[in-house]
């Protein structure tokens, strides 16, 4: 195995790579890279068994500078490999394996470092039936955007760590829980043939990383089998095992109807928030209290060790009945996050009920943040 | 109690201010920030026991839109406090006090926040008999940079952690060492008179924090008694302990002779030793090679479970004997960090003796790095 290559392009590609790879993983060589080279391209591969990330480098290409010499394949240990590749001194570099050893020259530097046989690192899942759809990269980043921050954390109910992913006709939606606040998001797909109803659960740490693959991405094709999704777009694919069981039903966890509605600039409301939570952060339960009262909304705290804050709130409408509902605000601060630059509107029933959060004029629950408000009473 | 102040100056200061401050302190209402309101002037101080910072906010300085209604004082929790002001909406506040509570407003917003009384605070030292010299800030931010990294870390010879400054005349020396390596910078004062000979040793961490606050300054005052340092500069007055006990004779350790020259810039030196330290610090012991040899020098390193790595280096002048010497990479790489954009001389006597690395051309040992070589043999 020989070849050289741009180096600026291969330090693209294996950041992107790398990804996917974790330095705690209980598979000794999941902490190597995969590099396999063919006639025509070089593809790098890395994987921590829930997701995998591939990447294929073609001599075609220009901008690689892809000088393959003889084909042939290597892992190499990830994050030392990739630092000697950054740190090199030529816009230009050379790999060739001998044995188990790769040499990587560039300008005056030579490292000589020990690999282990591609034949060691474990095979990628082949999706055998799968549906498939095409969805923009744009559309994509929306959906994992304002869905990741519902998702649970907790190991305790290991489903909840996902996001359920439902395709129905030409719409995608979107529903993540911890089971005290929700996210959904729906989209319609466009310049798409119809799927027939199928869900998925996906993990949203694997959602996190595609995101951060899809910057300047156009199209994605999404690929569903049984046991993984994969996610196609230019020259990277993405794969994802799913999560098993049944998500819990979400839809009659969404309130129709609202007697208080109050309507605000995301940005304002947000600012209020963060100071107010500033004194919750600092108290023994982290709870802000929102007063609405003769059309004038407020947000206050309250902790006997540390102080008060008090804020009136410069609503854009404030309707309905009064209302006092106390919330951690650090739920509804990601969300107003994730609709920062908009008008949102917040509808309550009462203080024992969740409220949502949607854009001003949004219909049919498509953008939508649940939270569940604290009984403090 | 009571004022209103511009909160982008207030914000600066109490920035620099909280450089003081730390949360894991012994001494509680060290964790916080104190207030004292003259009627023509608002005076803030943070400490930490070893040291201290006090700025002085004037309301003659029409940018601090300083407004005193009442004078008085008040010690709040300085995390939380700082927070709060960062946060809060308006280009202004009012901080005033009752009692024990600080009630903040800006805006829409209001903070009502516990504070402790000025009495519980500790009384900064005051210098009875001290000496004072002048120097401009850039040759102090130059003094610090160029020592601090030698200065030692470890607590078991705390003298070590310090920086050993010497007055005499009108030069001011300043050295470090943690018994591997050495830095040392001598400077030329201007425009000050001269002084008896007096040294101090000076906490290293002290330095550090007091090299953020002198960008953008102009000249410093430096006082110095039995057991304090005091840097006056602009509206800010910087305390500093002096560390107790006799620093260890230095000048004999600098080799006055070389037998090998090494002449280079000390940037491409730098990237190799970056590249070089990518296998050693992945191996056991962290050492790399340098050999010159008929006039060529090179850098290497081997390591049986990770790999090798070989440079040839691009040289200005190699005189001298041949040589072959081992050292820890990660000190000649923070000595030629700190003569960046210059090229530099490495000066040699035996594979067991410190070598220098000094600025082309400089004499008198006036800006000087020093490192132990490592025995491999």
């Amino acid at each position: 195995m020989k070849f050289s290559i741009n180096r600026q392009a291969f330090i693209k590609a294996l950041n992107d790579v790398s990804r996917a790879i974790s330095s705690r993983t209980t598979i000794p060589i999941l902490t190597n890279i995969k590099l396999d080279l063919t006639d025509e391209e070089l593809i790098l591969t890395g994987s921590n068994a829930d997701i995998s990330i591939k990447i294929t480098l073609e001599a075609s290409d220009t901008t690689n500078q892809l000088v393959i010499d003889t084909p042939g394949g290597i892992t190499l240990p990830a994050t030392f490999f990739i630092n000697i590749v950054k740190h090199l001194p030529a816009e230009t570099l050379t790999l060739s394996v001998e044995g188990l050893q790769a040499l990587i020259t560039s300008g005056s530097a030579s490292f000589k470092i020990n690999g282990q046989p591609v034949s060691a690192y474990p095979k990628l899942p082949e999706l055998s039936e799968s549906k498939s759809l095409k969805v923009s990269a744009a559309q994509l980043v929306e959906i994992i955007a304002q869905t990741k921050i519902s998702a649970s954390t907790q190991e305790s109910r290991p489903i909840l760590t996902g996001i359920h992913l439902t395709l129905d006709g030409n719409q995608i939606k979107a529903v993540t829980t911890d089971s005290h606040r929700l996210s959904q998001r729906i989209v319609t797909l466009t310049g798409t043939e119809n799927t027939e109803k199928t869900s998925v659960i996906i993990p949203a740490k694997a959602f996190n990383e595609l995101q951060s693959l899809l910057d300047g991405q156009n199209r994605v094709e999404i690929k569903l089998s049984a046991n993984q999704a994969v996610f196609v777009f230019g020259k990277t694919t993405f794969y994802s095992r799913l999560l098993e069981g049944n998500y819990p039903e979400t839809d009659r966890l969404i309130p129709s109807e609202a007697t208080t509605e109050l309507q605000i600039d995301a940005a304002a409301l947000s600012g209020a928030i963060d100071r107010a939570s500033l004194l919750s952060h600092e108290s023994r339960n982290n709870v802000i209290l929102l007063t609405i009262n003769g059309g004038q909304a407020q947000l206050s705290g309250n902790s006997q060790e540390v102080g008060q804050v008090n804020e009136n709130l410069t609503a854009e409408k404030v309707t309905g009945e009064d209302l006092e509902i106390s919330f951690n605000p650090d739920y509804v601060r990601d969300a107003l996050r994730v609709l920062q630059g908009k008008t949102v509107e917040l509808k309550f029933t009462t203080n024992l009920r969740p409220f949502i959060i949607i854009p001003e004029g949004e219909t049919d629950n498509k953008q939508l943040q649940l939270v569940t408000p604290v009984r403090t009473f």
